[in-house]
């Protein structure tokens, strides 16, 4: 599989949102196309490298949690497994901890009764997307490109997605506009999702002075921000700009994490932060936090007390910080950053009409080409160069993507990043020097 | 907590779905009369006895199952354990493990890429509702009362449910009925939602000719049968009908399967099975299993892999049937069964004008009260005899149930059925001689 959260067949007939069925078959021609050629080098998946994931000792967490319980309680640790084991709090068990963590690691101010604990953090961008947008006309903001979680649950919801125009960096200029279109036509917008941090497709990130920007105009216009950050712990170098929900001075942000890149993907366990007020509105903010309980009580019931009791106990051993099981994992995704742009450099000298960014963390980098990049390239790379990078266009939500490329780094050895960056540059040479023959003949 | 699955607090502003959260308030309400007299003895969650949860041996499972995989494909459990920690195959890691044991224990045909493993049965049940009715005017039937996981599901998502008038046992002309009703009106049902053994809330079980005539009227329909049995494997005496997904000959039922009895909640482990064909069609069979991924990929991503790998080998351990570790429970549940009606038939002699049914498994039962029995006298029972029933009308969809209580019989002690059922004998002679007394002073 090509992309983890995008790991399913094909849609089929009777689909209620042809818009995400047609991009999510697109997905789907990628993984039959990683299915076709198993041995070519992928830099399309984005998942965090499973060499660091210290199973055996986080399952350790489990009766480590059980006895922190027995311990606060006065329970023998048995009675406190069987009650674990029991359906449970909707909106989650180790919120307390949680909410240090996320001070701690993340600068995110937080108290536990603000916290939802989602499984995983798709759950939280499912649950606030429709808690947010329940009006007809209600529309979510995004940037674009944009992470295709939320284009498949916006499509699958019936909820439209209106992109920003913020071509030339200025975010809040183009919410303003997006506002403005949106009032002409009656239509409202009520969240605006972004990555700020290590942006998922772009690698980019987002200044201090943007995000206090952002954060304003969605103040001026009532638009809950839905700050996801699955990569800010993923900080190579440079000085980190504060998360934009402690940039937050009137309750604008919700706050989304997860653990499935700190910890695996496989705990399903991630969140979402309610401001303390919404919009200075704390009766609007505890109703927030219980729309989001309902809904969740009627998709998931609860999130896995056995997989919190592991997030817990891990975090109990951390003593609330997951800054030194991070840094081995951090340290691999810095340098192969840095061997992916090195070996871009040597291939694709100044001038040659190929150029990229060099992101300050997380787990993708944007190539630029000269030529558009879409199904029939990544096919032809896959068969004759077996390599596999992921166009750009399919997390945008026009064509203004088309010659970008989304390149991740995160789960690759030195080897895969060295060939397959060299079978990549083979092919655009090729590309070019077809194009200009065209030209020649022409 | 008094219903596990409604262990959310209240609703707020702004909410989507009056209807919805409407009923979600009044379950509030009896979790505020839980919290408020917490004391008092609680027949009102239906919650499974864990006493029986052997938490720190399934724990086991997870080790187990990494060791089944590294023996079947020749890795180490080391690797296995990381991948397995990895983003997985969104429908599922453990189908061939699920459908032997749905096989084995329930009696359900079943091939592993027909099942569809969910984070809890009611994520599939919200999978299975939102892919089958997603056109305007489709609807879903269900019996009266029914369980309050698909009402909050389909209120929320703006898809109506339709009682089924089948007061005198005929559910498949009440099927026909409703079909007529629905057709006259432009709109379509889409599923049927049942549990047709051991019923959550009213305890009954459908007869094997039932089941048949019901598959007979939606197939002739287009009604996709949504059988739920979560408490099937609790049957204490009699002889079992087959599971309706057993008789379906045509493609028309999908079964929905629970590890949150047998085993425990906090594994938050569910499935769906799709028939071999939707009425007759492969494709479609096909093109609705894709369905449920796409979707599934939206909400939960995949199901977390550490709980299917501890149902996994648990599974491994027990050779594809629960039925030793059920045993226990079940003798449990058997004992409570009868201490319950045996303490009814000493409290309520023949004629007084209560009455109760006595089913032959599950965690419930149906009283009928000679008056109605709703939020206030959950509070006066709660308060003047600390004991809680659950009112019926909770889970109606009319006011035909408002004489009628749910007594959740599965997770409370001897000692607190004789005292319960003494107390609330107590409570409902006062309410006659009052009613006596008003009707005397009339």
């Amino acid at each position: 599989m090509i992309e983890p959260r995008l790991a399913a067949p094909a849609a089929g007939h009777g689909a209620p949102a042809a818009t995400a069925l047609a991009r999510l078959s697109v997905m789907n021609f990628l993984n039959e196309v990683a299915a076709d050629y198993p041995r070519a080098i992928s830099f399309a998946s984005g998942r965090p490298a499973e060499a660091f994931f210290a199973i055996d000792a986080w399952l350790e967490g489990i009766p480590r949690y059980f006895e922190h319980l027995a311990a606060r309680d006065g329970r023998s640790a048995a009675d406190v497994a069987r009650l674990v084991g029991q359906y449970g709090r909707t909106n989650g068990l180790i919120n307390d901890l949680v909410a240090a963590q996320l001070f701690a690691d993340d600068g995110v101010p937080c108290t536990p009764e603000r916290v939802v604990i989602t499984a995983g953090c798709q759950e939280a961008l499912t649950l606030c997307v429709q808690a947010l947008c329940s009006a007809p006309g209600d529309v979510v903001l995004t940037r674009n490109p944009t992470y295709i979680g939320i284009t498949g649950i916006a499509a699958l919801a019936g909820i439209e997605l209106v992109p920003l125009d913020d071509g030339a960096g200025d975010t809040a200029g183009a919410i303003e506009r997006a506002v403005g279109m949106l009032a002409a036509e009656g239509r409202r917008a009520r969240a605006l999702y972004l990555i700020p941090s290590f942006d998922n497709p772009t690698g980019d990130t987002l200044s201090t002075a943007e995000r206090v920007a952002i954060i304003d105009a969605c103040r001026r216009h009532g638009i809950v921000v839905l700050e996801d950050n699955p990569y800010g712990m993923f900080r190579f170098e440079g000085v980190a700009p504060p998360p934009m929900a402690a940039l937050d001075r009137h309750g604008v942000v919700v706050y989304l994490g997860t653990y499935s890149k700190t910890l695996c993907p496989a705990v399903r366990i991630g969140c979402a932060v309610v401001p303390e007020t919404l919009f200075g509105d704390a009766a609007a903010s505890r109703a927030l936090i219980a729309q989001l309980g309902v809904r969740k009580s009627f998709v998931t019931v609860n999130s896995s007390q056995l997989n919190q009791a592991l997030v817990g106990g891990v975090l109990l051993a951390e003593q609330g910080s997951l800054e030194r099981i991070v840094a081995p994992a951090r340290q691999h995704y810095r340098r192969n950053r840095d061997l992916f742009v090195a070996r871009l450099a040597e291939e694709f000298p100044a001038g040659c009409g190929v150029s990229w960014n060099c992101p300050e963390g997380g787990f993708f980098l944007t190539l630029e080409l000269p030529f558009a990049f879409g199904q029939t390239e990544v096919a032809r790379c896959a068969d004759e160069f077996q390599v596999v990078p992921l166009p750009m266009s399919f997390f945008a939500l026009d064509d203004s993507q088309d010659r970008r490329v989304r390149m991740a780094f995160s789960n690759v050895s030195e080897a895969q990043i060295a060939t397959g960056v060299a079978q990549f540059a083979r092919f655009v040479h090729e590309m070019r020097v077809g194009a200009r023959c065209r030209t020649v003949l022409a």
